[in-house]
């Protein structure tokens, strides 16, 4: 990753008038690919063509996903059964692990968003160590291009295969990464306290998410050991120029959407919370999707239910010489298929925005 | 009401190149206020220019709702400092009872939408009986357009005042209405079981909608007693064509949107399940926003959120001789402010999906 | 089912000072063995020795439902292990289908408190027609008696083996059956439109029950074909005396426990909804779970949550010659574990009360 | 606050055969209030025979907490007309700041558990600055004995007035202060990140604390200025035996009960995080109400709920050197109205868990 490229394109190099992109969803039957769907709905620039869903296959979408049975979308298919000639693009929201070979055959013509882990960590022995196994295409792994939009822009902007950052790494880089480039807080010492709603665990059917299971409580879960800890590792070591560690403690609590991210960090080089808040301010000054609050003000993850924003903040700590930021996302769209799209409007030159125009839905 | 007029129309009279509709939300520091906004921002013929709230005047939008915060809109005045010569459209979202004054005092060029009950009932006795003072604005009422959109579009374009219905009229009065105009359901025996999210409620701070009270539970409420059992008997005894009373119970549920209608009928002159679905089938057919779904598929709230839809289906009962509708909306759209916008857009000659195309948001 | 037997037992025959019954549950690692477990641990008569789970066997309580890990319960183990010598009492509480081997196997010595549905319905054609198998157990089925503990006590007395009655078969049949033995509603035509919580789906990993699935959204299901329609008109059509069907609605709601039933019914002889009121009120004047609410007040699910209560009352309906019934049960309390622990209680002399004088938990 | 007095009485001192304790709650209109009403009605040694609502004076128990009201509970009244003759201990659950004026003017002859925070804060001056205006009962405030049942047992023995601990505090302080004592955490770096149910912000009519408002989202709120921070500072600071402050982050989420603490800190002396878990361990050994969860196993608040319990366990971090502790308590119990009955059982002299023995209730 580019240390910044901050500035959102001017030109989009896409041609409005031309025909749309066609797009491919693979893996369309889980809940970001409900969320690429709603979206890309209303993206003035492309046309959904395939949904693939290799247990759903042959089944309409009005059956997976009742709230999309209105929008004339195709029926599901096997992967197998798709004509590539007719794709431009691809969104793969395929389970973590399964990418890697898909993605592999895929005719390199063809511009890819991956929504999964696969091709995340840019060092394969840490893929390995934490997924368990060998990396299945380390050649695409050295292609793959971290898609932390706002920070990686001309990369983004220049790549054939996105690596679509997780919900929990977008919701703490989008803060720590500008603070640590700044070398305003402290590197080796940073605690992430994140909380979660339940659609980040997928659509899979679990005991552990059954409504009764979730509903009225909340735990921590995968505490110093959930994958999403090596993921922002690498982003934040890079933006401090040395490898680091974090403290990294998701929760699982009982809504559907959005991620909040509670992050206490020491202050460094004399910065106050004032300084950190004014570079962040500075950093995502002209950024359509990142929010920086008025002081005082907390983000609330309902703020942004069902929008690409991000929203957050910086605190004084009531101890001595630490801050703590507060960062708001929803889960399913900057934390995923919002992002994605993002990132494939940056590949493809359309407006950034494009598709993304959308207010968040409160209450 | 006119019995019906089903076909939308097929030219809209707004050149889109003119300047923006100048609109002002009265009363919008609400719920249905700031979902006037959320859609509203997204129409691309109108532009907000006015925003009043008596006890938030003075406010940002940021601070009434922060999910609105970074969408440039301009801040609350007390009504008394609007300049009604900058608006071309009101959408009044009022308490119940204080519409009629505001307005009977705007100037006569302005065409409004009323989201209030003040002027849904066409018989200002009715009124009287059920809101406890005589109507203030008899004149007015007489003016008022009843604006249940896909059954009195003739109506809503020649108005120059819509009263919205009420969320549970619309859920209710969709389904039925069709089916009392083809003679197929039994007037004088319709029982129509509601179940609502909180936001019907409002925003007002009230004990029995705090968290704790709503959450983990369902009741019914306002059980045979209800202000809008009246204005769907009004609706369904014109339909009918003849006068009838309805069983009415509305329930309040723990979710913040949604109506679900489960309505039991006693079906007339050998009509079948099936038919009444033909019915509505045929009704709905070239219609956006209303959808009879396939055969044996109940609506769920959850697949209409945030959207203006309405689904639909019918059911053999066990009991011989009846059936079972189902009809359910999202309260805040298609049973507030998406209406209220649709007939706005009716009244203008926007295309009538204007800023209602919003996919709906799931999970 | 005996017409009724109103009258609690004055005199429990169990002698405390005794050692406790040695209770066993079959089927443990599900919502009602929980509960059951929940309450039997407060029983001050009996002992939980025995818990099998097929799947589960091996596994501490602590594991499968930490919320009980602090209660010194014994390790879950496979049914062949257990030694029935040492067993004085089985609550059953196995999926559907799987009872009637399991219980007609065990020895005669032991009585039983079926929760599932598998000896619910006394004709065995019906119970055929509605699980799409023969009964396994038709003399089992002969012997079992329907344990609707308040209106069947004598039969539950003198039972060996009680079918504890479903969570909605209880809502509806507690305020339907008195009023039906007086006559006063109409038996063709009862319209039984029930809420439920989502536990009553169990705890099996099912994409339909995930948080996501089931939060912010309201839907029926099974209309006109669940299963618990047949065990409600068996109950009704005895009251009443005449076979009759019911119209029966299930919802799911995003709540984990309770049931909500509103029932439309036509007055008859002259009856009025205050005459249906007064029955119920004398019916259950002197029952500890059942209670009939001051005139006007609606019973809430939440206001019974924990408990083993009934909360019921009458309201007269808008239409003429109707009235509207609302029940209200803790779907896992009254609608299963509690009531099997009632019966129990009758079953072996203890106090009808004894482990379940829980208070309602609120919020 | 003596340092530890950790083990449970052996011999109550109270006789079970006298007459009962008779039983004042004032401010009983509350959930802390309704939540002492649920578990005193089960305690064995107490009649509650005065509740006292300003407001609600006059009302019975039904109309204010229909769960309660099959319970034979007597009837709201104002304080003026409680003779208090007829009291032997006072429960007060009024609102923070009405109380100091309440209690100085109690007979002393009667003892006094306090809800509030008003006589927390054993240092005057620290109540004025976090409270805005003078302690208005210094000689009491000095009497005064922290609640923190577990750990000043001796204290709370022997104790007139007791200020029952905040929920955050209880949280907090049961895993901190034994570790502190221990030298086993650095006292100056302790961060605590905590969520909690919305019942904590009491029943009063708020619109922040509506469903609409609370459901599908997370905030925090109070950051680095909540008034439970100098509550926790003073536990903390005591057995640290050094002055400290805390980084204490509360947030809101949507449930009705529970709290989690998850806290970070730094290891001290060589400590590992299994040196923690055992110093827990070992402290807790012979509590009923506090727990040590297997290693690996993180506390939900959901296991907790409706209980008097605190779960706990400690996990090491992956920044080197540091830890991370999680425990888990239902707000309204073991954070409030439970350890109020616990420490009225401490200083009456009856089975610390009498009234206790609640098994939590889940799903």
């Amino acid at each position: 990753m580019t240390a910044t490229s901050p500035s959102p394109p001017e030109e989009p190099s896409h041609d409005p008038d031309t025909a749309p992109v066609r797009v491919a969803i693979l893996g369309a039957s889980g809940y970001t690919g409900a969320e690429l769907m709603r979206l890309l709905l209303r993206h003035p620039g492309v046309q959904i063509t395939t949904l693939t869903g290799e247990r759903q296959a042959g089944r309409p979408v009005a059956e997976v996903f009742p709230h999309l049975a209105s929008f004339g979308l195709p029926d599901l298919v096997k992967m197998e059964q798709v004509d590539w000639a007719n794709v431009d693009f691809v969104f793969c929201a395929l389970p973590h692990g399964t990418t890697q070979d898909v993605i592999a055959a895929l005719p390199k013509t063809i511009k890819v968003c991956d929504l999964s882990a696969d091709f995340r960590l840019a060092n394969v022995e840490t893929y390995a160590k934490w997924y368990g196994h060998a990396h299945k295409a380390p050649d695409l792994q050295r292609e793959a291009v971290y898609g932390l939009s706002e920070l990686n822009r001309t990369g983004v902007q220049n790549a054939r295969l996105v690596a679509n950052p997780g919900c929990y790494p977008t919701s703490a880089q989008l803060p720590l990464i500008p603070l640590l480039l700044a070398g305003q807080v402290e590197a080796q010492e940073i605690i992430i306290d994140a909380k979660s709603g339940v659609s980040g665990a997928g659509r899979d059917a679990k005991q552990a998410n059954l409504f009764g299971e979730v509903a009225e409580g909340i735990h921590p879960y995968g505490i110093a050991s959930h994958r999403h800890a090596p993921e922002i590792e690498q982003g934040l070591s890079l933006a401090a120029g040395e490898p680091l560690l974090v403290a990294f403690t998701p929760h699982l609590m009982p809504m559907s959407r959005g991620i909040l991210a509670t992050t206490y960090v020491r202050l460094k080089g004399g910065a106050t919370a004032a300084d950190l808040r004014a570079t962040l301010a500075e950093t995502y000054a002209k950024e359509p999707f990142v929010k920086v609050l008025p002081e005082g003000i907390a983000p609330q993850t309902r703020h942004v239910r069902g929008s690409n924003l991000c929203l957050m903040n910086v605190f004084a700590d009531r101890l001595p010489g630490r801050a703590i930021i507060v960062s708001a996302i929803d889960n399913l769209v900057k934390g995923a298929s919002g992002q994605a799209i993002q990132n494939m409007n940056i590949m493809l030159g359309f407006d950034e925005t494009a598709g993304l125009e959308v207010v968040p839905v409160y209450p």
